[in-house]
Formats: C-alpha cells, structure tokens, sequence
C-alpha cells in the first residue's frame, strides 16, 4: 500500500497541443501519487502538429509548476509500447484517464476491460475534469487556430504563442 | 502527498445487500488508499430490505478479507450527513464511484461537478468494476429473490442466506 | 431447433394501454416465432389506469388481426412472477424487448445480464420499432390524454374511446 | 414570420428553487424572441419546497434584470394544463428546453416527438447552457441545503437566502 | 431583438447531398429566423460525392419551395471558414444544429462549448428532426445507392436522379 | 412462419479475426435459426490482416462445433453487395446484430432504420453477448497483438496462433 511504497501513475496521451483539459486532470492526479508519469504517445498514425520531441519539452514545461505546486515528481517521457506494458515497465499501479460527460466511452470500456484481462493489478482510474475544461479537444484547438480563431480561452498563452509559430502565423 | 501522510478514501452506498458488485470496486479502492471508510447511507427514503446496523455488519463481515489481503484498513459507518461534509469529517481525499458502462451518469456528473464546488480538494475516483459484475444491481438481487430466483451468481452465500432468511423464504 | 419443435416467445410488459410502439414489436416478433405469449404485468406498484384483465382483453383484441396476418398463436396471459420463471414456464427462448434509439438501457443491460445467469439457455432479443413509433409511451399517452390533448397518433381509434371512457371524458 | 409578427418562446419548468443554470438557458432564449413566458408548472407530484405563487415571485424578481438587459418581455406564469395546450394558448412558436450534455434524453426525445404529432407548428428548440452552469439541479441544490451546505456557486444570493428561510436555517 | 432588425440563422453542413432529413430541420429553422444561410462546407478531406459548386446548386433547387411557403429569404452558400468566423461574416445570431435522439453528441458538445467562449453572442439552437427523418445519413445514402440499393425513400427524386448519374448508373 | 419453413438468418461482419465475442453471439443465434450464414464482408477500405479467404477459413474452423452442438447449419461465405441486397439473396429473415451495453448506436440506428425501408419484412435482431465478453474488438485484439501482448484472453488458442503467424512473431 501506499504508506510502503511510491505510487506511481501514468496518464497517457497525444498531447498535440496539451490544453487546459490536460491540466485539470494532472492537477489532479498529482493528488493521488508520488510519482506521475506522462507518457506521450508517439502516435505516427495521428500525424501530429508538433512532433514528440517538442510535445515532449513543451508538457514539461507546463507541468512544472504542478510538480512543485504538490510536491511530488512529474516525468514527461515519450512512448510507442502497449499501454500496460509500458505502465507495468514504470511501476504504475494506475492508469488515469479523463472522464467527459460526453465521451468516446465506447472505446474506454473496451479497453479498460481488455486491460484488466492484461494485467488484473493495474488499476484504471477515470477523474472527471471541471465541467468548463471537458470539452476542450487538442483537435478542434488546432482546427480553430488554422481558421486564425482565438484559442486563448483553450491553451495556456505560452502553447498558443507554440501553436500558432508552428503554424506559421502571426503571434 | 501520499509519501507524508495517510491516504484516505470514502466509498459510500446504500449496499442493501452488498452486493459482488460492490465488492469488486471495494477490492480495487482498497489498493489505492491506507484506509478505505465505506459510508452506509442511512437513506430512509429507499425504504431498506436490511436496517442500518444490519447492513454495517454485513458489509464488515464481507470485506473483512480484503483488509487482510491488501495489508490496509477498511472501516464501515454509517452517515446521514451531506457527502462532502461527512469526506471532509472523516479527513478523505477520494470519493470512489463504481463506473458502470451504462450507468445513470447524468446524476453522477452532476454530483461530482457540484462536489468540486463544494471542495475542490476532495477528488471523485471512478473505478470501472470487472464487466461481468457491472450488471449487478442491489434492486434487482433483491426483486430476484422476492420471486424466488436463484441469487447466488450475484452476492456471496452468506449474504443470499441472509437476504433468504430476512425475506422468510427457505435458504 | 425451430424445425424440430415450435418456437415460443414471450414479450412482456404493462400494456397500459396497449400502444402503436407495442404493435409495431409484436408484429416484428410475430415473425421470428410460432406462438408469441404478450405477459401483461401485474405490477400493482404502477397503479395503472386500466386493471389487469381489461388490459388482457384490450390486447387481445388489438393483436387478433396480426395472429391472422402471420398465420401462428398469440396468447395474452397475466403473469405475476419472476419473468424468468415464466419464461421457462410457458417454453420460450426468446424473450423480447423494445429497442429504443434512446432508452433506460441501464435497466435493460442488467436484466439481460442477469437473466442469462438465471437461465443461459433463454435468449433476451431486441428488437427495434419503426423510428416513428419509438418514442410513444403509454405514460405519455395518459398524461395528454387526462388533459384533454388528442392522443390519435399513439393509439388505435378503440384504444383510444377505451381511455377516454376509463377517464370520464367525452370520446 | 418574426419580421410580421411578435416571437413568443415558452420556457416551462417546476424552477423549486430558479438556478444559475435556469438563468443562462433564459438569457439566451431571450435573445430569440420578443416575448418570453416562464410556465411555471404546478406539478404537485413533485411536493416543491416553495408553493407555486412563491415560486413565480422568486422567478420573476430574478429574472427582470434579462428583460431589461435584452429589450423585450418576460412573463412569468403558472400553468396547469397540457404544455402543448398551452404553447398554444399563448401563442408560442417555440418550446425552449435545456440541453445538458448528460440528461434525461429519452424523456425529451418522447415528449419532443409526441408534441410535433400534437402540434406540428410549434417548435421545441434545444439550448445548451454553458458547461459550468449544466450540472445545477434544483433537486441536489435543496439536498445539499437540507444538509447545511454551501449553495452559493448554484443559486444567485437572494435566491440561497429564500431557500435557506423556507428550510428554517441561518442564512 | 427581432422586432428591431432582421433575424439571421445560418445551418453548416456538406450536404453531400441533401437529404430528407436536413430538409425538415431546415423547414424548422425557417420558421424561427426572416433569413437563414445555409452554409456549404468545402470540406475538401471528405472527398464529396458532389463538387461545391454542384452541392450549392442542388440545395438551392430543393429549399426553394421552403423560402415561398414560409415567406423568408434562404441563401445557399460556400464557405471555408471557421463556422464561427463565418457566422459573424453573414451577422447570424444563431446556428442551428439538428438534434438526433442518438448522436455524436460528443463533437457538438464540444464545438458548442468552444463556439461559447469565441462569441458568447451567437446562440447554437438544436432542432430535433421528425424521428422518421432522424436516421437519414448522406453518407448511408451514398452507399446504399453505390449498391444499387434503392435510396428514393431517404432523398427528394430529383435528388435521387443527380446520385445516380453522378454514379454513372441507370435512374 | 418457422413450422413451414427453414429459418434463415444472417450475422456480417469483417471478423479479422474471429474473437470470443463473435462466438458468443453465434452461438446465440444460432438458436435461433435453422440455417445461419456468416456474411464475411470484403470491407477492403478497412484493410484487414486476413485477406479475406482465409478469414473464412477461420470462422469455419471456430464454428464448426456450434454447428454440431446445436443441431443445426452454419454457412461462411463472403459478401460484398449491399447487406439488404445480400439477405434477400439467400433468403433470411433476420438479420442480427451484436448489442453491446455501450455500442456505436448511431451507426446501428442508422442503419435499421434505414433497412426497415429497403425491405420491411427481414427484420434486424438484436443479441446481447455475456458482459464479459462486450468489450473485446477485433483491432484492439490486432493492436495488442503487434505490441507482444498476450491476446489469450480474447481470442482461441487456434486463432492466437494464426494472429502471431500472420504477424511474424513467436506463437
């Protein structure tokens, strides 16, 4: 139990870019562990804006504050494994993942399922974010910011001012 | 954090009976805190198969093992305060929530938003039970065996004895 | 198998009253059986506005035109205990339900489970009304009908004289 | 068409007690039409905490400041019959309802498409409040009052005073 | 306030092509707004049946009965923007969205909460199309007809005569 | 009706591959049936890891023994027409489905509704698997695989090899 050993948890994802909704459930999972694990996916497949190395550096850079805010330790570290085979690499005892009012539950349910026939010992948390950041997707961030809409309201103004270099756009 | 201070969580229920249901999320909360208070609601609205004091001893006779399996505490009381208030009482920092995959989510996301209103420093955890646990639920266990039907698929045989006995029908 | 001896269904409900949505699934399940019991709940905890053997007689006479049509045995018969038991009294292996695009799915995905622990070798089959009639309930029908508003679009025209005259109004 | 004629909306609910998320929905029907009638619904099934004359004064004192706000006309009044009935009464075009990312959906799919049968010439238009208003239910907003909780983020001050008063509680 | 200036609604979609279904929500809207501008996404990532300028055509000639019998302006228009940027374009106070009983309501959510916080003053309305319209999709239609299948109960004949001579098959 | 004639029905999918949840659901139609056809559909757009011969060799091999134990015929046979087209061809009157507690309804929806108007009289049947095996996916099955994790959980041992064998790695 926890009073024995660290708890580690792992929070996959694209983050490409991470926004606000990102935050709010790192936030708090940092609650919950000693150790929080960032895994970024690398996700060929999604044919991402930034690419893992910067996504990489730019979560870090974000997260930092969180880490001294709770005292306790946040790893950003890029991954391409089964997602329980790199959670059970790292220790984790939990998976987090977001909870949306209105989510694609479909493919949680199957593969929180899958995963529990995986590995019965790693457990998947699901937190609800505040109802204000739920419905922020990385996607339509980047949709907006490529119609040269204002996604201020979405990201921090330090991913912004990323998002919209990378884009090739005025700041 | 975790590593300074002992973690504790809230998960709280009617369990009118305790159901393999709930054993399961009760079995998963156990490995992510130190102690683990299962709140019996008193309810009297729901108008119990069991009183209160039955349904704590029950609930204390079935996860007495787990306690033991996971080298932790598990505490079961009852309450008839506000949730929130009665987590901050009892000093938890998570609040369980069985997730179902069809579950009545629309009560669940507005309890959870309003909760963060009322303390952002307790968290909502939902935990998904087992799939072929889901579907249990204390209402129907109870219809079952008032038509006399077979329950024993649903809770352990000590529970279907007791809700034998408490229905006057032949265990 | 169906060749061998005859397919027996049962579809159950309240039928308070007898609605378009319901004739529309009997009609279906009319087809995929050789005799189709409809099991009128007693369900006195409804307190529903015709007592159970009108409601036996209206879908008696509602259904008679369909049992012709499709050349095999409707029965209407009253039923008070567990619905898996009936089942296995009458011989089905099919028991149906409505199917909505929206609906209390909850409900449906833990009696379907928990049937098949009851008794695997009864199937649970859905199927789906004519998207028009899907969204008419007998409880909805009474509630415009007890003020006053036209219910001719969610019954058939004796259904309809049949709840009027049971509510006092003129028909 | 509205260049011809004055738009009438109806907006109907128990609102025992008006929310903050009653308000957003109002502010933006408001914007939709000229006038704008708040039907207050008698329900008696629902056993409000604050009679129905009550409630029309507390809806009307809140909500006046809209009206002013956005140049038009908001009537707040008691109805007892049939909501199509009444839409029609008052010569409603549209019937507003909320839209919640969770919600009873089936319910308003059925009463949604049972109205266009009564009515096809009466629209039911859903709006979507802002997602930090979705969660407020009047039901968990007294739940949590009853329980000496902080009401504060759901209902505006006047309103949490009222409620308070009317359970007996220190305000 | 619409008594004051003219109401504009836009309605975006690919109308590739359109169906009976968006007809209906458009016969909706144009009762609520004294011009509404349906809005012809280019969409060039979903490789349409019909190019632009032909989707453009083919809407104009099944809307226009419905700008005559409601006695309103319908505009049919391309646009490459982001639907929010356009919207102000054209001074649209609402956009409307159709409202299915089951939907990808996970995408408006989001675009909706998003839209919010670019222009808090531009309203997104939900119409519900008639249920027997609700399950028309464009791209089923599509598929059907590619099989041979026959679509004349889902799309206008005219419509049907286009999709098939775009397909180089027999009408 | 099934007294006077064989019973067909038809369950498509791209079974790539066969999973125990494909089984599952087999075995429940076909008690339901005289003949079953397992439609295995080219699907190229979805470009599969068994072309589709030997997909069909598969699913024979798993389902022979339902076959036998059930007394009854199953036929695999690949499609590539419209599902209606296909149905009528071989003469079934049901077509069924696999109903899982969280599905991609509005494809399913979509889909019935649209077929009750190519042909009423084959009608779609709804089966729900055991809730243990609702969650497994033939591309999770598949993504799990190439990530060297154990899928002997979700699929036979036969099939598990053919997987590892078609993608290279050590049975």
């Amino acid at each position: 139990m926890s009073k024995h050993s660290e708890v580690v948890g792992l929070y996959p994802g694209t983050f490409d870019p991470i926004t606000l909704g990102h935050m709010d459930i790192i936030k708090r999972a940092a609650r919950l562990v000693d150790r929080l694990v960032l895994g970024i996916s690398t996700n060929p497949s999604k044919n991402p804006l930034f690419p893992l190395e910067e996504r990489v550096e730019l979560v870090k850079a974000e997260t930092a504050f969180i880490e001294k805010e709770h005292n306790m330790v946040i790893e950003v570290k890029p991954f391409s494994s089964l997602l329980m085979t790199y959670a059970e690499e790292i220790g984790a005892t939990m998976i987090f993942r977001g909870l949306r009012a209105v989510s694609d539950f479909e493919y949680e349910f199957q593969m929180t399922a899958m995963n529990y026939k995986l590995n019965p010992d790693v457990e998947t948390v699901f937190l609800m974010a505040d109802p204000s950041y739920q419905a922020i997707a990385s996607r339509l961030v980047k949709e907006i910011a490529s119609f040269d809409g204002d996604i201020s309201a979405f990201v921090t103004p330090n991913v912004r001012e990323k998002v919209l270099e990378k884009m090739g756009k005025a700041v």
